[in-house]
């Protein structure tokens, strides 16, 4: 899982702006911020000696070096510009890349220490686009909790009565957002999986496709699940939504979640390598289109087809490719969600995701559970 | 708990390299980057049509601005350079303030367009370091759910029996560091918080302060639990460490921790306004040089005490001020953590932690527990 090659220097800032990039590159991250530089085959981490021990166990072997080691005095030890200027010039270097994303300041510093700094072109990790094998494997494994965690959430919703008012209830208490993510989560952790912003949105709050959803959840709405988890072990991410239902769809919703479930087949069966995501997007709208979904502003409020089709996926939630109108030809390797949605007020909002790797051919679904609208 | 007045123009990376200061003038987060500009007492943020809706409900009231409202054509509309050139020159603005920590890329893309970009000095939210009586309520609230769960891992180390070889043993089954945090981190679903790292390590493993702690735990040896968990309705931090012995122990580990106590005591009674973080932190060193504890590499392994004395708790878990040699005077309102430690393979990790707020006079604890090695 690492770029092990620099033809040229590289500085990156690690538990900070170059986080991720820095977990692909060295095996090793860290809370508080410290320097990465690759450079001529070595991996240099500047580490406290707080941090020395564990990267010291770090495998393929890291060079840590510590501020002590550069000569720094105390008080500016911790001055990640310090370390910069001290590090460049204990390897003799004058000049050094750094990703978009480098602090500005630290940037500052190295030029007011006649270093010449190169803004490299995003990917600075290329690697990190097409998945290698172990990768794949930890991905297929933290997507096949996600779906364990989804059959979870859908069974509590489809044991529950509907009580008075239409609210959902489990022995004598309404069922609420909160109760289901609560579910969730502590299937997640006994899985070693972490997930912060799981989202069980019913009826017009699954309109706003981030809200996450909060309060009893009520019969005869779409309820959006959209559950993404980060295996804590290997650091990937899962991601995957269903869109459930107790009680009975009017026409108006079944009508919306055929539509979303035909685009995302649609979508899906479009992956392949050379296929583009902007392709894969503009079929999704034209299933829309042809079903009479307009997007937009209604009354103010954006419904519709608001977000793009898809995004990878790896050591972060969203990472490049996309699946939009900038998506470009997809490689063997990468990995992607395909999650088309429909939103409307007073009608409910309905998505539908699954993450899938590029294979030679076409694709592979990462693992999967029912997608059943009324469960 | 909001910066209202913003002198000249400020552009801060939300959801990104600026996250936490844009949560704290914003009351505002996305899970993607976003622009926010501080702007002649006006708050601007720059979403997309997912995440408007959450924006428009914020209070105080933000000013939301779609990449549609700034005449961004398709496909240029998630670029963050192409939005703040074109919010800027919207609002008719040649210069702008930028945090140390922007993305380089951006900086370069303003200048490129012809806009002067001033990195101004930390911290760019000066307001965040003296804590507004609503933020102390609410790092009170997350330090007594942290006392809650801290107990809660006391008693389950309490409750175990000493197996054969040493193993602390619960109902049969060897207790681990995993079981001992997934206790934990269940307790703090249901308060609402959130803990990714929490600490449970025992013997030689607490040498290494920022190890977390795998496998079985042993009798006879110190455990450290350091739980800091952030309250993900407020966005504020706990944190608190204690740490442990179940069965006996041995003259070095008693020596050990009743140093450790007595120097956070007496770096507890030293915190007032005025006192600089350095002058409480080299009180804790001249505690530990009068009881005879040497700090260095020994054989090889960093040990003794290896780590500063304290540090800001907010919106992020570790800010300013700073209690080390760096650390300056303190002042009313602020809230930092006491946490010495001592660390030597053969005898292992003591750590003990406290958050106090500093108050007129003095200091106040946010929440405690009880302080007892021998459980």
């Amino acid at each position: 899982m690492n770029e092990k090659k620099y033809t040229s220097p590289l500085l990156l800032v690690g538990g900070g702006a170059d986080s991720i990039d820095v977990q692909y590159a060295a095996n090793f991250d860290a809370p508080d911020p410290f320097l990465f530089l690759g450079h001529k085959g070595e991996r240099i981490v500047v580490v406290s000696s707080l941090e020395l021990g564990r990267a010291q166990r770090v495998s393929p072997p890291l060079v840590p070096v510590s501020p002590e080691d550069l000569g720094l005095p105390k008080g500016k030890r911790r001055d990640l510009g310090q370390q910069a200027v001290a590090l460049l010039r204990q390897r003799g270097l004058s000049a050094v890349g750094v990703s978009a994303v480098c602090p500005v300041g630290l940037v500052r510093r190295l030029e007011s220490a006649g270093i010449k700094v190169t803004v490299r072109k995003d990917p600075v990790m290329p690697g990190r686009l097409c998945k290698a094998p172990a990768e794949i494997k930890a991905l297929r494994k933290i997507q096949r909790t996600t779906a364990k965690a989804m059959r979870a959430a859908v069974d509590l919703i489809r044991s529950s009565d509907i009580g008075k008012d239409g609210r959902l209830m489990v022995r004598g208490e309404a069922l609420t957002s909160e109760r289901v993510r609560a579910e969730v989560e502590l299937l997640l952790i006994r899985e070693n999986a972490r997930a912060d912003e799981i989202i069980v949105a019913g009826g017009d709050q699954a309109v706003d496709p981030h809200e996450r959803g909060t309060g009893v959840l009520y019969a005869h709405a779409p309820i959006v699940l959209d559950i993404f988890p980060r295996d804590r072990g290997s650091g990937y991410w899962g991601d995957m939504t269903r869109t459930v239902l107790r009680g009975k769809p009017s026409p108006a919703q079944r009508k919306l979640y055929r539509t979303v479930l035909d685009a995302q087949k649609q979508a899906l069966a479009l992956v392949a390598p050379g296929v583009t995501g902007k392709e894969i997007h503009q079929r999704v709208c034209d299933v829309f289109d042809a079903a009479g979904y307009e997007t937009g502003l209604i009354d103010g409020v954006p419904q519709g087809f608001i977000h793009s089709t898809g995004h990878g996926l790896g050591l972060e939630i969203h990472e490049n490719p996309s699946v939009s109108p900038a998506g470009g030809p997809l490689e063997p390797g990468q990995v992607i969600t395909i999650e088309p949605g429909l939103y409307y007020r007073g009608i409910g909002g309905v998505r539908i995701e699954d993450a899938v790797v590029v294979t030679e051919k076409g694709s592979s679904i990462l693992a999967t559970c029912p997608k059943v609208f009324v469960p």
